[in-house]
């Protein structure tokens, strides 16, 4: 029932922007004696009514029971492992909530510095299990469980991973905010709610990718709490206006509603619960008005799917200008309000506020904080600079010119007319860069060209306090190429580095209980403990010499393998062998990383298998290969390097010569739960990109807290691995990063004929050229991207490659060796918790303190 | 984690369909000795943990706080009157599948024979209010949210109306729903989800209808309950390739998914909670064979959108094929599941499911019934014809040649082809009907033209056990005119008349309670007893003559009245003045239904003021005049007449001479809920269709219930209105449903000036054309359709018309005749209780038995 409209109305900004009242950017009311006052109805009865942290385990399976029978509509009669899922999901939500609660408004009360983490994508994975480790209470939700029928381990295989990101950054994100939550810092993250996750990867029989929808969301998100009381319009498009005084209207266009969905992310061992908000696009309810063109009501409709269709897909390996804005203002709309909350003046936002751009996917943060700050708070230029230039942090995540992000300037003028405006204004500004033309050029940020572009890695550097890198080598090239410039002009001090680390909890306690377990027995020291001071690790050293512990340790390295195996036969149908060693590559797929250089060695080893006699056999280190990742969809060469290794598993693991020897598996589907099972199985794993190429890996860094070795470039952290843990036990190759360039001059101007630079690689490619896997012609392009021009240099490192993965093998053999290795590893991996890095984030970046829940 | 796939399986049918396990069509197992077993894990821990109704204050209080809490993660500090509805609408909710529960597992336990109620359209309006009614639970949560600090009527408002649907039809199916589930009748609903309901109506300045679209489900919608564990798989497109036996293969094409949605159904004072199953239609989950096309994945996105596009809109004043097929296929798959759980053998189908076809939309579940007994079940034709002719029962809604639904053969042929095989091969058996070609061509399912068009009135007439109209005149017509060679083919005992009815708890209990209050006190009977016994309301006669009682019911009208006022007040900021005779019209607005007539005769009246002295106004009655409703957004001439009506109104209320004796409103974007503050209002309403065109009418029956007088033609309902409560107390006009076709023929071809006809209306024309009400040439193609052809004779019907206004003026005048016709009125309206008509249904057509749930 709405009132008369007057069209012309709409599309007018509406000033000021409306303040919704949440509980996170709400402060009690006191009395006079500063006693807070009850806010609303009768206390007492408001009182009787709130729920407290469920312990035991009838209070458990009340709430269970309750959600089958209230929020799933369901009895015991019909329920099935999915819908126990679910009500046991319902229910640690409900114990999440109590949290999460407590910590917001102790961060309202407190108003601490707060920072909040802009991330394009959060791969989250599961959830369940890892709420019932940070919430203490996995114990009692097993026996709840049990007691209701169910299995625990089953209704968490129900879980479908949220995979709201292409690869590491993501993960990376995800891993940050575990550790902000369990160092109790006040960080939350903002991202995008996509529809769809990134695409379901599958596999043809002809080994080719097919990429399907993931419509994660399906079955309803329990993880979630949608905030429909917070959201903000969004415009595109439209047009500009420039006031005599530096400000500017910006009118009409397309008017969208940002709604905030939000996670909690519970700190382990602690009831701070922090948050992440996730933003879903939606029409403007009704008045939207493009709507009311030519009064067509099917347009009318379908200009509002063209709202809501701005947060339905994360494009797999790149993102949309209109995506990245709409993120960026809301989730700045969103900061502001809560800074407004405090009542404290606009110059000192930077004081309570940093906000960190992982990569420069949310950059346009900076000009639309100077649209705000300029022509809706209406500071001058100066002021808005100042504060802007205090409030952001950039973390570059690569240094290949290709993956730089740039976006055009006819697009950015027409999606966001103002912002533009604002970008230019600061070019002006910039002149003012001493230097000579070249340098100008090369600074600005906008790239000559048709059409001319504009850069956003330049922006992002030029209205950050600081920038940084994801590990040692990747921050000294940061400072020594793309923002060398900047370094000259800005100073070093402005340019640091943080090694990237992951979390504890997931990524040992959780994906290996069996060796969380050996550890706590071992150290005697509780996991409370370790799992957040993770240096305890080394510890472990004193072990190394003890018999009968490194036999626990390998006996869980076996279980782990047959865990995998169990997996692979259960979903693919193959009998993977576990009397083998276990060597993994997992990651997305691109022709950096370099899954190609692997594939080619193992048809290596199948050739060399091959030419042996069965005694020689019988003395070779048996092997099972393992590939997962997934490729771009437009990615033509990555995923002919799938099908590859597709058709050479069919044929090698058909042979009955080798088969005993080796064995090849593409796993589809990579994911976060997927990498769960196969790190702890594996022995060896391979980070071999280019070297300069990897910022850091993280994965690298997964597999040696878990025991598994390295075998890889000196590149990325695999170099800092390698410092900790020793070099003896990594297994480096290849050229090193400052020979790269002059590799490639080389490979232009001087060219070898493959054949004499490297016999052994050339045989390989003549016999994959001559079908000797099927279908030989289909993998020409693959193949010449290393016969002609060689970018990646397999031909520079394969001899090299080949040599290292036979010391692995000569190394595994020593089987008592490897298992020293393996616990030497472990124990020297304490500096790559993630903890680690959101504590030097906290104190050498955001200035932010540690601000934990009173107990009440 | 998925396998590999082989996309050549994609898109082949899987058989047999696959049976998912619900609640609502499982047994519970029995041991040896009959006691039934439980089902799963420890039964105390289950039977501790599950919740019962909420009686008390306490209880209630409690359960509202916990979903704040938790479902709403708010606190007392942050919670507004939508999040203090949507606490309170979750904790109804739970009560509420505690019935719904219990009432499945009855129906599950004693199989008995179901109706299934199918219709595109349900017009919900608002449901927290009716469920506390019919939980008996309106004075506890009253209570309850006081102390909690919030106001019931105050939350009440806070909901949005569920508006799937257009008008009349779709609030038909909501009221036999609740009739259904209050007189505990098995009977489940089944419609479709839409993401937008009915379009929100926005009136500019110019007085033109803007439509946005209606994002209803932008709040989340406490009420529906989403069973994601009941799904089905639909086709389109593709081919069918028929076998030697009768039988076909259908593949290839789209694979959509329906996901159903449940919505519970209250019964008044039972615990029977009867079900509302709407389907949501959603891409099947990556194995769309589209998705694979040339492996091109933003194009699998768009699939998936595409998928999920079927019901994303409610069409205005249509439907499309793909909506209704993926609708009734749905519903049909989830039918037979149900009745497969029997064990019976499908012969007996039909002693178990009746399916009452609103309309002709869900006709296609007639051929699709015949493609799974065929192609599936594999029964031969004439076994599969049998079991469908007793299934199905059809309800007609219109004789309108121009309403009646058709679709284009070839169209049915692209989008289900196995359909349209079937189709054509009920055209052959029906070739056996005997008579002349005329005859056939008249009878065919197949109307020869180009293109070709399926006759959906035919096929569903043909494919049914029964037919039947909604009123009795209506009945009359349908097996005079549209259905004529069918009658006399078929037999007259398969065509009779339900006439419709409306259901009392909303229709007078729930938007008048002041007028339900008087009834209980005065007839001295509980209300729960005569609001499912309507008849009892006779027992108001005999207080006709007391006097004070018809005070208090004349100071309830007026009450209502300043209700009303203080709605438009507040929404649209004008002041409606009590002291007059409210005349309302409220529905779709249609040619047919002769707004424009009204509206003439509003600007009549108001040039009859203009022309009196100011001594001959004061004795005028004093009249406010009310319009609301929507115009299908492509029907030019209805928007026009609502402009006309905006603009009228901008004149008359601001005519410092008349506005005292004529307001004139056009109230935005009616809808049930505003039909619930109108009709309580109103002293007169007009239902002036011209003569045959209106099957029956609703809104007459609620305003005759809350003492409201008719001003109508002979038509629909009007009749039987008129018949019970008895001519004097109706004022009818206008020529007779026989007259109508010879006048038209008059006007075609002697036609008569209408200066010379009708004077009077030739002046209000002209008045209009010439510019009286701003822009007059705007209005000419609405006047033409008078002026010219009048094919809804205004011409013929106006003198009358204007005459029987004059009598209700007259009659209005002697105030205590008025009340006393209005007293009468609503006594003698029993008839019209929705509960009779369901019960006719339930004994008269589907032969079905009432279930009550056992107290436990
Ligand atoms: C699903 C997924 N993708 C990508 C990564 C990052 O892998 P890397 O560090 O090898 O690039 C991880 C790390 O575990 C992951 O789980
Ligand atoms: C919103 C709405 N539309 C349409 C109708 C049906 O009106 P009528 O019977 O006058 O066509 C009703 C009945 O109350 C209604 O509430």
């Amino acid at each position: 029932m709405t009132s008369t409209i007057d069209p012309k109305t709409i599309g007018k900004p509406q000033h000021p922007r409306r303040h919704v009242r949440t509980l996170t950017g709400y402060l009690p009311e006191t009395d006079a004696s500063g006693k807070e006052k009850w806010p609303k109805g009768e206390e007492k009865v408001w009182k009787a009514g709130m729920r407290g942290l469920d312990k035991d385990v009838p209070d458990i399976t009340k709430s269970f029971v309750n959600h089958v029978q209230t929020s799933l509509a369901r009895q015991p009669y019909n329920l099935d492992e999915l819908g126990a899922y679910q009500a046991a999901a319902l229910s640690v939500r409900d114990n999440l909530l109590v949290n999460w609660n407590e910590t917001q408004l102790n961060y309202t009360r407190k108003t601490p510095k707060r920072a909040y983490y802009l991330s394009l994508e959060f791969l989250m994975g599961r959830t369940l299990d890892n709420a019932l480790l940070n919430l203490g209470l996995k114990d009692q939700y097993n026996d709840g469980v049990q007691q209701l029928g169910f299995n625990m381990e089953d209704i968490l295989e129900k879980e479908r991973d949220a995979a709201l990101g292409n690869g590491g950054l993501g993960r990376l994100a995800a891993c940050y905010l575990d550790s902000s939550a369990s160092q109790e810092l006040p960080v939350w993250g903002y991202g995008l709610r996509y529809q769809y996750g990134i695409f379901q990867q599958l596999i043809s029989p002809e080994g080719n990718q097919l990429e399907a929808p993931d419509p994660w969301l399906e079955h309803q998100n329990p993880w979630e709490l949608p905030r429909l009381d917070v959201s903000y319009e969004v415009r595109f498009y439209g047009h500009s206006e420039r006031g005599n005084d530096g400000r500017a209207v910006w009118t009409g266009g397309q008017e969208v509603l940002a709604i905030a969905y939000d996670v909690m992310i519970p700190g382990y061992g602690t009831k701070t619960t922090n948050n992440l908000r996730l933003w879903e696009s939606k029409p403007k309810r009704g008045f939207d008005l493009n709507s009311f063109n030519a009064g067509n009501y099917e347009g009318a409709v379908e200009s509002s799917n063209s709202a809501a269709a701005i947060t339905s897909v994360l494009y797999p390996n790149d993102h949309t200008l209109k995506q990245q804005y709409f993120w960026t203002a809301a989730s700045l709309a969103d900061i502001l309000r809560r800074f407004k909350n405090t009542g404290k003046p606009i110059t000192e936002f930077p004081d309570y506020a940093a906000i960190q751009l992982n990569d420069t996917h949310p950059t346009l943060a900076i000009p639309e904080l100077m649209r705000i700050l300029l022509d809706e708070e209406e500071l001058s230029w100066n002021q808005a600079w100042q504060i802007v230039t205090n409030t952001f942090f950039y973390t570059n995540h690569t240094v290949l010119p290709e993956a730089l992000e740039k976006w055009p300037v006819p697009l950015v003028e027409h999606v966001l007319p103002r912002h533009l405006q604002i970008i230019y204004d600061i070019v002006t500004v910039e002149k003012k860069f001493p230097g000579d033309r070249d340098r100008l050029g090369r600074m600005s940020l906008i790239e000559e060209g048709f059409p001319k572009q504009v850069r956003m890695a330049h922006l992002a550097c030029i209205g950050s306090r600081k920038v940084n890198g994801v590990a040692e080598l990747h921050s000294d090239l940061v400072k020594t190429t793309i923002l060398k410039d900047f370094v000259e002009f800005e100073g070093v001090s402005k340019f640091g580095n943080v090694t990237n680390g992951v979390t504890p909890r997931r990524w040992l306690d959780q994906c290996n209980p069996q060796l969380s377990d050996l550890i706590t027995k071992t150290l005697k020291i509780d996991k409370g403990v370790w799992l957040k001071d993770f240096t305890k690790l080394e510890g472990l050293l004193q072990f190394t010499e003890d018999k009968e512990f490194r036999e626990k340790w390998a006996a869980v390295k076996q279980s782990n393998k047959e865990r995998l195996a169990k997996y692979v036969q259960s979903t693919l149908g193959f009998t993977v062998r576990t009397d083998a060693m276990f060597d993994v590559q997992i990651k997305r797929l691109h022709e950096y990383k370099r899954q190609t250089l692997n594939i080619l060695g193992v048809i290596h080893r199948y050739l060399t298998l091959k030419n042996m006699s069965a005694a020689e056999r019988k003395k070779a280190n048996r092997k099972v290969v393992i590939f997962a990742g997934k490729a771009a969809p437009a990615y033509y060469i990555a995923k002919l390097t799938i099908r590859l290794i597709v058709n050479v598993a069919r044929i090698i693991n058909d042979d009955p010569e080798t088969k005993e020897y080796l064995q090849l598996y593409f796993l589809p589907d990579y994911s976060v739960s997927l990498a769960e099972i196969l790190i702890p199985a594996s022995d060896i794993s391979q980070h071999i990109s280019t070297a300069g190429t990897e910022a850091s890996g993280t994965s690298n860094m997964k597999f040696c807290i878990n025991g598994g070795l390295l075998v890889g470039t000196v590149d990325g952290a695999n170099i800092e691995i390698a410092e900790e843990v020793g070099e003896s036990n990594v297994f480096f190759f290849g050229h090193l990063t400052p020979a790269v360039e002059d590799l490639r001059y080389q490979h232009t101007y001087h060219p070898i004929p493959i054949e004499q630079k490297c016999p052994a690689l050339a045989h390989v490619l003549n016999e994959v050229s001559a079908g000797r896997f099927g279908d030989g012609h289909v993998y020409e392009p693959l193949l010449n991207t290393v016969r002609q021009g060689d970018y990646y240099l397999l031909t520079d490192d394969f001899d090299s490659y080949i040599a290292s993965l036979a010391m692995v093998d000569e190394a595994y053999l020593d089987r008592d060796e490897w298992i020293k290795k393996s616990i030497r590893t472990t124990a020297k991996m304490g500096k790559f918790s993630s903890d680690r890095a959101i504590l030097e984030y906290a104190e050498s970046y955001w200035n932010l303190e540690q601000t934990p829940v009173p107990s009440s």
